[in-house]
């Protein structure tokens, strides 16, 4: 993919939306997919679908759609999900467990290579097969196991200390649990999941629909 | 709070983060704060803040800006969480466990009034104090508690069948955690926390970044 294709952000997260849609229809056995199937979906235009689309290059035939797989794997590849990725995860409590054992981790490419915690009751204890080590082991465990991205799962006090330690060992991408904002190298991807927010928008929600 | 002043959905958006900064500020001592160091700290523009709290009624004096616990509690009250919900929680692995002792979702008034699974080895089982409940038990718990609010936190197949069972019993919005898009009737408030998503714009994210 050249520079020019590349799509923007918000492409991005709706290539992301098409890929949980075709891939529920591919396991229901449906082998084709149009741009108009895309858009009926989710709620979007057709143009919108099809503009998004033609940043994955002239995969589908006009009146006949795509290949359902073979839109599946251009999406991977322009999301950069078509090749593994080396994480390492901060904070060794049921966060971690609960994103050890999730599926669409390892599905999406992400091989956790190194579990850290600072309690010295953990360190040393295998978590789902893990062995938990010392913070002080992340420089070099990131050095030789190549880790790109970090997971921050620690309480929030914490989470700026150990964001600072994932960028000098030299993180690429962090993706941050901890409801706080982190004060981050620019160029430095983030991704937070702050699920207080989510809960905030819920109820937002709830009171705006009561309404 | 009027019909017409309640804010757009962007606006709650916003309001989350607005809440992030200020109660970081006010746990370091700053007594106010003003929609220009709040603009500062998020990278947005003035003109987009004062408009946003402009919905929370005449808060600030100019020159002054605002007590920041003022702000605070005009923020809470606009989102909805300035009151307790009553949740229920689908599923009782580890995500669940790692729900229930989430600081955050007490913090912001959700108290888990039920937890619930379909593995018989689970029923009946104490989690961080919750019970477990058999799926049968829903809709009557539902109504004792008056709960409005269900986690959806069990693997993505039975997602939709537990999105169905929520709706019977009259829940109002649902915090879904399944990498599943949920068929649910309209009107009905819903927050996707999609994992898998997330792991994808971070990898799109480090990928747009490297070139």
């Amino acid at each position: 993919m050249t520079d020019e294709s590349r799509p923007p952000r918000a492409t991005a997260a709706r290539l992301s939306l098409y890929l949980r849609c075709l891939e529920g229809w591919l396991r229901a056995g449906q082998q084709s997919a149009s741009s108009h199937d895309l858009a009926q979906a989710l709620l979007l235009g057709d143009a919108q679908v099809r503009k998004d689309l033609a940043y994955l290059g002239g995969l589908g035939r006009r009146g006949v759609g795509y290949k359902t797989a073979t839109l599946i794997a251009a999406i991977h590849k322009a999301l950069g999900i078509d090749r593994e990725w080396p994480v390492v995860v901060l904070g060794a409590g049921n966060l971690a467990r609960a994103l050890l054992r999730y599926r669409g981790f390892k599905d999406r490419g992400f091989r956790i290579v190194g579990l850290f915690d600072s309690d010295p009751h953990l360190i040393g204890q295998k978590v789902d097969g893990q062995e938990v080590f010392p913070a002080s082991e992340l420089r070099r465990r990131v050095a030789e196991t190549k880790a790109e991205f970090g997971v921050i799962a620690v309480p929030s006090e914490s989470a700026q200390e150990v964001a600072d330690t994932l960028v000098k060992a030299g993180i690429r991408g962090i993706l941050n649990f901890a409801p706080a904002l982190l004060r981050l190298p620019k160029g430095l991807a983030v991704v937070n999941v702050d699920l207080t927010i989510q809960l905030e928008q819920l109820a937002f929600q709830v009171l705006a629909g009561a309404e």
